[in-house]
């Protein structure tokens, strides 16, 4: 059975090491603050005192730490330690930072697999979340098992970097409706109108109704193609926009969230883009 | 029965006259380019050449035109003929537009009703749409059986303006989730990673099952709260958002749309809501 170490014990990493345990594999733990450590002995981990302890201790190192510098960090400690193991990174960062630390893995003989974990601290172990997986294939198919012991698991790709790219993209879809909620409900509170009873009779049901689009949209995206079965033209869209900016000024509400849209759309129509669906805007934001 | 003077046949008042023609009502059209008109007389509409016989031969006046600029110009026109008549005005603008005619009606002894129509022509006359009005209750109580041959109603107050409002903050909304969107197909295009497959099976059941904390969000800015239950502090995330502006750099896709997001989670820091959850953006919006 694998042997699992979990380096960083922060909010995440507990959860982390609380899941394998309960999975019933035999878990070292370490962490820079040592204090952290003592629940999860409790719950039946060995204690490492030094990093190099805790990567000589298991075949599989499971790291979540706040940044890939600290990444870094351990690895500089654990010097010839990692050699023949297998690294699962699950600390957030860049496409390009988990395509370094595959070299970097690689040059000293171990293996390198890397993660974005789709979930809070509570739904780890649960299927509630789960966590993207990139790097070598086989690698992924031999860990998939007890990895499965977090919750679920979606490989995406050979290239380390493309689990933080979606774990990234994810994140920017959410935050897009996090700048859509909060714009909307200043909107409304700003008229004294009680924001729950908005947001689930009216905002919430139409973002989902406005998300049926979704599919056809991304169809778009991949062909390319922007101006067939158009609805609600980009021209007709630019037009209207400085209707939001100026209400949100009328009801002493700042505009500067979507600022950034409007420059966009005025910029699709000066360059031609009047007919098109709202879609053609992913091929003006890659330049 | 109500009869009906439908002004302004582009595309959506030309849907608009249809459903009342269909639902029996007599309608009398209008249109400055008059030709818009001819497909409605075969339906039975009766076309008026001038704006004051569209408004002579009906009492219920629905004006839908491109902007309110155009609703004064066709105010201006119609002179004393508007007296006793009730306007439904369905042209999109911000709440103190809809405010200013208000006032301009009532001191013509006309009624005045707003609305924000949520839906895309096609969807007039069914249920998948609706329209959210605002005015005097008794008028809009008056009408509702008239109006309901557009669709849904949602009344939502007698504040005029508030109607537009509910239009420009549920629009708001989804132009959110729209920058969340392109934001993330265009990183993940960036890759090579067809975009239809990553909306399907990830990007819209994540946004879905974020979602499913709205209603706690809404609750926590009307109770002015936003420091109870917090899984993600705003603190941790203002910390890893730059992840996010990295990675479109690594990627050659602009982070524009995100820019003023992070200024305003840095901002909300330096105030001292670290601990606070997103939903402390509303408050911080309202200036
Ligand atoms: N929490 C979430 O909801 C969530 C969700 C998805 C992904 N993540 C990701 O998971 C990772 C960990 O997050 P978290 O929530 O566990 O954060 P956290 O509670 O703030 O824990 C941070 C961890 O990093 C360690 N650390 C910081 N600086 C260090 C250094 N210089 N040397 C050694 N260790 C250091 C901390 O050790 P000390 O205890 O000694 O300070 C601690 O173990 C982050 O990349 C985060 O983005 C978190
Ligand atoms: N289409 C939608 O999906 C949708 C959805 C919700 C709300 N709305 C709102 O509905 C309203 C109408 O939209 P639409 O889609 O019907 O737009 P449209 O197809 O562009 O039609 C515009 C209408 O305004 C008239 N107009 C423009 N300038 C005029 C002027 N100076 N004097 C008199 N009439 C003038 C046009 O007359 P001519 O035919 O003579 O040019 C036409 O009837 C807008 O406020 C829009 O925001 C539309």
């Amino acid at each position: 059975m694998t042997t699992i170490s979990v380096l960083g014990l922060g909010a995440m990493g507990s959860a982390l090491a609380k899941a394998f345990l309960k999975n019933g594999y035999a878990t070292t733990v370490w962490n820079r603050t040592e204090a952290k450590a003592d629940a999860l002995v409790a719950q039946g981990a060995s204690k490492a005192s030094t990093i190099e302890q805790a990567i000589e201790a298991s075949d599989t190192l499971v790291l979540c730490v706040v940044t890939n510098d600290v990444v870094h960090a351990i690895l500089d400690e654990a010097k010839d330690a990692i050699q023949g193991k297998t690294i699962v990174n699950l600390t957030n960062g860049t496409p390009n930072q988990a395509r370094d630390l595959a070299v970097r893995a690689t040059k000293h003989h171990a293996e390198y697999l890397d993660g974005g974990i789709m979930a809070v601290p509570p739904m780890i172990g649960t299927e509630a979340g789960y966590v993207l997986y990139s790097g070598p294939q086989p690698v992924f198919e031999r860990l998939e098992k007890t990895l499965r012991a977090l919750g679920g698991t979606k490989y995406v790709g050979a290239d380390a970097g493309l689990a933080a790219l979606y774990d990234l993209a994810l994140l920017t879809g959410m935050y897009g409706q996090t700048i859509g909620q909060v714009q909307a409900l200043a909107l409304i509170r700003s008229a004294g109108v009680e924001a729950e009873g908005f947001m689930r009779d009216l905002l919430d049901p139409w973002m989902k109704a406005m998300a049926a689009f979704s599919t056809e949209f991304a169809q778009q995206v991949d062909a390319g193609n922007h101006t067939e079965n158009v609805v609600s033209p980009l021209g007709m869209q630019a037009a209207a926009f400085h209707n939001l900016i100026d209400a949100a000024g009328e009801q002493g509400v700042s505009a500067d969230l979507f600022k950034p849209l409007q420059s966009l759309l005025n910029e699709a129509v000066d360059q031609g883009h009047d007919n098109a669906d709202l879609s053609v805007l992913v091929d003006l934001l890659r330049r």
